[in-house]
C-alpha cells in the first residue's frame, strides 16, 4: 500500500465574494497549490481528482466536480464530488488519500469550494441549513447556531466553564487570523468585544460564531513511488480516520460530546502511531466556538470537562504545547463549506514546510486537522507527518 | 491490493412513490442486498458506507449519507456521498472498491437512492436539470432530452441510422422490462408503438426517453481477504475504469460519442485484462435511445457507426452474442438518478449468480455496467468476473 504525500497546497482568500464565479476562486486555490509544489507539476500530472462541495451555492448542483475541473484544464480525469456538509473538503482529501492508497493514482488534486453570499435575504441562512437534520432541526426551525446552542448550553451546565472560555476561543483565534492574509474576519479583538457581542442564539453571541464565506482550497497529494519528483519535503499522510454518526443532534447519545469525532480522532491515531501527545499543532472545527472546547475533549487533548482549562492556560495559544487554529479557525479565517477541510490541511502543509509567515511555529513534525459535517452526522481527521529529506 | 467482491446486491422496484421516504427506499434496498448474501451478514459487519445520490429529492442535500446509512442501523461507520449525477451511484461503488483496495475496509456498502416524483408541475424538470451545463444549457432552456435529441441529430445524420433504430432500443428494453418484477414501466411495446409515440425532443420521441423514476439500489462489497466469511460465489470486481469530460456538450469532442465513456471503458478492460470479445452481457446507460447505441461504440461493442446494426442483427438481444441491458435498462427498468448506477450491479450479480429469474442468461462469466453522468460529463463502467469457487 503506497503511502500519499501532500507535495503541495494552496487556497484563495476566505470572505464576501457575491460577484465571483466559483469556478475562478477553484482555479485560483488550484493553480497557489501548483504554486507551493517545489518541482514542475500541471494539470497532466494529476491522475484522479475529488471535490467536496455543498453545491457551489446552488449554481451546479450535480457535476460540480466535472465543472471546476475541467476549467482548470483536467480532461479525462476521473472527477467525483463528495459531500459530507461542512466536512465535504475533508472527506475530499481522505478520498483522494485512498485513491492513492489503493494504487489507481499517484498523483491526485483534492479540492474544496463554496459560494456562500451570492443570496438574497435569508436565503444563506436556509442554505447553510440544508445540513442540518431536515424534520427536527431544519423544518422546526432551528438553525445551526441553534444546534450548537445546545450543545453549548448542556456544556456550560454540565462543566466549569462560562461564557467567558467561548470568548477566549474567539479572542485566540482572531489573534491568529489578523497575521493570515487569506483570513476573511482579520482582525483582533478583545475579551470584552468577544464577551459583549449581541446574541445570536444565547448562549452563544456574534463572536461566538463563525461567518459565511466564500473560497476555495487545493490540495496535491502524491504517491510515496512519486513523490521525489515534485518535492524534497516529505509531508505524509500518517493517518487517516473518519465516522459517522446520527445527523440529528437530539439523535445522539451525548450534547457534550461528539462521538464521530472520537471515532475518527482514535482511527486517525492508530493508523499514524502517534497520540495527541506527538501532535505539534491542530486545526480544528471552531465553526462555534463551543465547537473547539468539545474538539480539545473528543480528539484527547485533555479529558472531558478541562477544554476549558486548556485554553484559560494557553496551552492551545501559539506559544502554548499544542496551538490550536494558527489559521484562525472557521471562527477567524472563515467557513466556506466546502473548501473549510482542505483549507485546514493547507494551513497543515504550510507550517509543516515553514511557510506559515507571521504564524509559523517553531519546527513542527506532526499536525492534526479535524473537520466536522453538520453538528457531528460525520466526521473525518488527518494526521500530517513531515519527515525528514531522504 | 486486495481484490473487492460483490457478495451481495438488492433493490427496491423503480417507480413512481412519491410519499415514499428516501430512508425507507434505502433500508429496503439494503435489507434486499443482506439477504442476497450467502452467509450471515448485518449492519454490523460493515466498515465503510458511500452513498451516491443527486440529494434524495432534495430532501436533504447535506448530510444524505449518514442520513440513510443511520436509519439501517450503521453507526460510527465512515459514510460519505459521492455525486456525479445519474452516474453518482456508479462512482459510490467505485469509491467502496477504491476503499477495499487501499485496505481500509473490509466490508463496504455501496448504495444509491433517489425520489424524483415527489414534485409539483415542472419541478422534476428543473431537478433533474441541475446535473445539466448551467450556463449554456439549464438556463437556456435546454432540457437533458434537448441534449440527447442534439446527439442523436447528429448521429443520425453522420451514420446509417434512423429514428426506427432509435425505437428498436425502446422495444428490446422494455421485453427485458417485462421480465423484470423490479421494472418501473414493466411491460412490452412493438415497434410501432415505439415509432409513433409523441415526440419529446426532435428526433426523440416519448418511447425513445427514460422515465423519472423513484427507488433505491445497494451492493456489499468484501475484500479478498475475508470474502469466504460471506460467499463462495466468488463476483469480483475485476476492472473499474472511470473518466470526466467537460459538462456541456457544446464543449466536447464529438456529438456522436462519449469521450469518457470511452476511456472509463478501456481503463476497465485493461484493469480486468479482458476486452469486449470477452463479456457475457452489459449493462449500459440507455437514459435515451441514441445513449444505447453511442455506448455500443465507445465501449467497442462495434466500430463508431455500427450501432445501430448491431441491434437489428440482434447482437444485443437476449438471446445474441451481447445482451445488453437485460434489467430492462434505464428506458424500462427506469431511472432514479442515484440509485441507477448500483441498480446496474445488481443486474449484473444478479445475472452472475444465477439469480436473474425469467432474465436468466446461460451461465455467463464476464458482465459490464456502464454508468454516465449528465450528458457525458462523467463515466464509470465496472467489469465482473465470476470466478469459479476456490
Amino acid at each position: 500500500m503506497p503511502d500519499a504525500y501532500i507535495v503541495g497546497a494552496g487556497q484563495t482568500e476566505f470572505g464576501t465574494f457575491p460577484s465571483e464565479s466559483y469556478r475562478t476562486l477553484f482555479a485560483e486555490a488550484f493553480e497557489a497549490a501548483v504554486e507551493s509544489v517545489d518541482g514542475p507539476i500541471d494539470a497532466g500530472d494529476v491522475d484522479e481528482a475529488v471535490v467536496g462541495t455543498l453545491g457551489v451555492g446552488g449554481r451546479q448542483l450535480g457535476l460540480s466536480a466535472p465543472a471546476v475541473t475541467e476549467h482548470v484544464g483536467l480532461h479525462n480525469v476521473p472527477s467525483t464530488r463528495v459531500e459530507n456538509a461542512c466536512a465535504a473538503g475533508g472527506f475530499a482529501v481522505r478520498q483522494a488519500v485512498q485513491a492513492i492508497e489503493s494504487g489507481i493514482a499517484d498523483v491526485v488534486l483534492a479540492g474544496g469550494v463554496e459560494v456562500m453570499s451570492d443570496m438574497s435575504g435569508d436565503a444563506t441562512k436556509y442554505w447553510l441549513g440544508v445540513s442540518g437534520e431536515t424534520e427536527w432541526e431544519r423544518l422546526t426551525g432551528t438553525t445551526f447556531s441553534g444546534v450548537y446552542a445546545q450543545m453549548a448550553s448542556a456544556y456550560l451546565d454540565r462543566y466549569d466553564a462560562t461564557t467567558e472560555d467561548l470568548s477566549r476561543v474567539a479572542v485566540k483565534n482572531h489573534a491568529n487570523g489578523a497575521k493570515n492574509p487569506k483570513a476573511h474576519l482579520d482582525f483582533a479583538c478583545s475579551l470584552a468585544d468577544a464577551t459583549d457581542a449581541p446574541t445570536v442564539a444565547d448562549p452563544l453571541n456574534l463572536y461566538h460564531c463563525c461567518p459565511t464565506s466564500d473560497g476555495a482550497a487545493a490540495v496535491l497529494l502524491a504517491s510515496g513511488d512519486v513523490v521525489g519528483e515534485y518535492t524534497d519535503e516529505r509531508v505524509r499522510v500518517a493517518g487517516v480516520g473518519a465516522a459517522s454518526d446520527r445527523v440529528g443532534l437530539a439523535d445522539r447519545d451525548s450534547y457534550t460530546a461528539i462521538s464521530a469525532s472520537k471515532e475518527a480522532g482514535t482511527r486517525a491515531y492508530e493508523m499514524a502511531g502517534v497520540g495527541p501527545a506527538d501532535l505539534d499543532f491542530a486545526e480544528v472545527h471552531d465553526c462555534f466556538a463551543i465547537a473547539e472546547l468539545v474538539a480539545y475533549e473528543d480528539l484527547g487533548f485533555c479529558d472531558p470537562g478541562e477544554g476549558a482549562t486548556l485554553l484559560r492556560e494557553g496551552v492551545t495559544d501559539p506559544g502554548g504545547d499544542l496551538p490550536v487554529n494558527t489559521s484562525g479557525g472557521l471562527k477567524s479565517k472563515g467557513h466556506p463549506i466546502g473548501a473549510t477541510g482542505t483549507g485546514q490541511l493547507v494551513e497543515a502543509f504550510d507550517q509543516l514546510t515553514g511557510n506559515a509567515g507571521e504564524r509559523q511555529l517553531d519546527d513542527p513534525t506532526y499536525g492534526l486537522a479535524h473537520n466536522v459535517g453538520g453538528s457531528g452526522g460525520a466526521t473525518v481527521v488527518h494526521v500530517l507527518e513531515r519527515e525528514a529529506a531522504r
